[in-house]
């Protein structure tokens, strides 16, 4: 059990004026135990370390709520593509050839990336999730695994409920709590409704969540309109899709209806603007769904749709693109935050991680403001979320552990996954043509 | 005279498919020697010094075609806000309290910031732009500089006239070349018909171009119709303000026959996707501009309205702004690369800048790609505008001079010029209050 102090600009994430430009941060073993300015701290609490960074803002880590990890090796392999081609000839010719191996490099690769901008927690649906299960175990992040399932028909039903059970039973709660396993069915039109019900049954009997696909493109829309002639969040209300803890992805197609429902149900809805934009989905409605109560987080998506996982430069997208559809006033600078801390705790289930609070896990980030573009310092919100990118990032901690410091990866080995991925990804690509 | 031979991954961005994994590029003196493979350049090149740098790619220096570099001063000052309120109650008394040495110390941070992200060539207009120009011999960049004009009378006219002359006769082409002084009718909504020909004429007697806001927001769209019953650009056309070297900045609100005048003129736009999507101003038809032989450049205009001065985010928003509005095959990277170098260059009127071409001056960076983001190496040319970000960037140099190493600056004293503008910054807007 080790103690840290660790001091600089703390922001805490508790309310936007809560900001301690003089502040500390108590740690001890996988918990905050203080808070405040500095001094703040119980005089009996002994630091095994000090940690000073004055010029650092300290903040509760990001929280990723929708990527596919191991999608990193396929990082600029196929861009500016329409969307049928791009999958059909380039993305899922290419993911048919990848071994288990391959999503474990390709994983690991992406928690570095990950670590090295601030995410500490992220969400993710793909193939092999034991694989990027083993990754985040090493790593020391946190994560929420779905094994991804299409399902077309009954067998390939019951062999996803099996295997996303399987993955369950090794590795929910492993890591002193670290991995959750949610069940991922891919999407409302990929799904048949047989296996939507389903698998709500089974999340429902292991007392767990569901993360899926919705309303995210106007192709959706349209095949699900042709199916069942209604809308995506009505077609998975039908079925009792919803009640339990479900992480609907980007929820950019929704009636003002739809967005009472999620509300309605607690749905929560992780945010995409950048594959939203990228792939020329849409915008989804942020707004109407923060009004409505609707938890919101950030995800970047996979990185063959991004291409980065950087969820500060998600936050400046965020914002952008609310206001070019809307006003200069939408999306404020400490909302956009909120949604990438603790707005991506309530949508992933977690009540102890997105702000810094006694009793809260230690999952913290430090970002050096000591550079030209973070001055003046007249506001910090908005330099974290205008001015900063995932690279200003010196320190990461997860669960009271750091695994990142002045930017060099305690427990990736950075090179050697980068050279792997390399190689592997070249291989996989010569076997597609 | 100092010869260098650069060696790396060499993008001379010349053509889409032209690139060098194993490059060099020869510098002697202010120009470019030779570029090409590795053993390309002549035996008979005595390098005085000779730069290995095998993970990084090798490409011509960024031009910001339109900013406001003193604004640096405002940044974070005011976000979140609709645009009267805005400018009205913070912008433009903060900006009345601002000295010429803070026009400076503002002018300085902006060009550490644009050295640390790659930009060598800037567009500025402003105040006080001696100071600017005193900065900018500093630094060593290279700049085009026009002292912004707003005129709803003859006698603010003349002043700015004799002014801009005066700022022409001191600093044009000083720093062996790298300062040209441009005209800087703000806008046609802020200066008069009168004046707007006038200056042209005076441009035209000095063999100089000008550089003016146009089109940029539906608000200009509206106050032209009802003083001139016309559009923006016709308004312009018919005060005969074309003919010569114009940069427009924006160009955001534009019919076909006005795309069809733009090319006519040869107007050079400067496209501000991050500013235009933050001030809700729309979004600029790139893709038809483009189509219609538009010369387009990138900007990052003033860092109140961004409020970063990065041009790898600006060229990311860019395409993600095309895209939104249009397909994903629309601004692919190599199109986005060539705004924010080749065609940046056309915009500013340099044809010696913006490409890696013996001859041209010596004007180049260094993106390490030695990171977690850029692997796997499938596309150089979709990870610098996907995933690239301005602190990727490690060596910059302007006219044959390393102006940055190791992200150290050389040229100027960042931590001095941070700390002089955090003092500046707070004492005039304590006076504002």
């Amino acid at each position: 059990m080790t103690n840290y102090l660790i001091r600089g600009m703390v922001l805490p994430m508790t309310g936007a004026e809560d900001f301690y430009p003089d502040g500390e941060v108590a740690v001890h073993g996988d918990r905050i135990a203080a808070v405040g300015e500095r001094g703040a701290v119980a005089g009996d609490f002994r630091p095994d370390r000090i940690i000073d960074l004055p010029q650092h803002v300290i903040m509760p880590g990001l929280i990723n709520t929708h990527t596919h990890a191991a999608m990193t090796l396929l990082r600029g392999y196929a861009d500016d593509l329409p969307l049928m081609p791009w999958l059909e000839k380039k993305v899922w010719p290419y993911e048919a050839r990848m071994s288990a191996a391959d999503i474990y490099w390709g994983s690991a690769l992406a928690l570095c990336e990950m670590l090295k901008s601030g995410t500490t927690t992220m969400v993710d649906m793909y193939m092999s999730q034991d694989e990027t299960a083993r990754a985040v175990l090493e790593a020391g992040t946190r994560a929420l695994l779905a094994r991804g399932a299409i399902v077309p028909d009954p067998e390939t039903g019951r062999k996803a409920i099996e295997e996303s059970t399987a993955l369950y039973h090794k590795f929910h709660n492993q890591g002193n709590g670290r991995i959750k396993v949610l069940f991922g069915p891919h999407a409302p039109y990929t799904c048949t409704g047989e296996f939507l019900r389903e698998v709500k049954q089974e999340a429902d009997r292991l007392g767990t969540g569901m993360h899926i696909h919705l309303a995210e493109t106007q192709t959706e829309l349209a095949t699900i309109r042709e199916r069942y002639g209604t809308t995506p969040v009505r077609w998975l209300e039908s079925l009792g899709f919803f009640g339990g803890h479900v992480i609907a992805a980007h929820g950019v197609h929704l009636d003002e209806e739809e967005i009472g429902l999620l509300a309605q149900y607690r749905v929560g809805v992780a945010h995409n603007p950048e594959s939203n934009m990228k792939l020329s989905s849409g915008t989804a409605p942020i707004p109407r769904l923060l009004a409505a109560g609707v938890a919101v987080g950030l995800g970047t998506d996979g990185a063959s749709s991004n291409n980065d996982l950087d969820m500060f430069g998600e936050m400046r997208s965020a914002a952008f693109q609310q206001k070019l559809v809307g006003s200069p006033e939408d999306l404020k600078a400490y909302t956009v935050l909120e949604m990438a801390t603790a707005g991506g705790a309530r949508v992933v289930g977690i009540p102890e991680i997105g702000k810094l609070v006694p009793g809260y896990k230690a999952d913290l980030i430090a970002v050096n403001m000591n550079q030209p573009h973070f001055y003046p310092r007249f506001s910090i919100l908005s330099h974290l979320v205008y001015c900063a990118g995932g690279r200003d990032v010196s320190t990461a901690m997860v669960d009271g552990r750091i695994l990142m410091e002045d930017r060099c990866l305690l427990t990736l080995d950075e090179q050697r996954i980068c050279r792997e991925v390399e190689q592997r990804a070249k291989r996989i690509a010569a076997e597609v043509q």
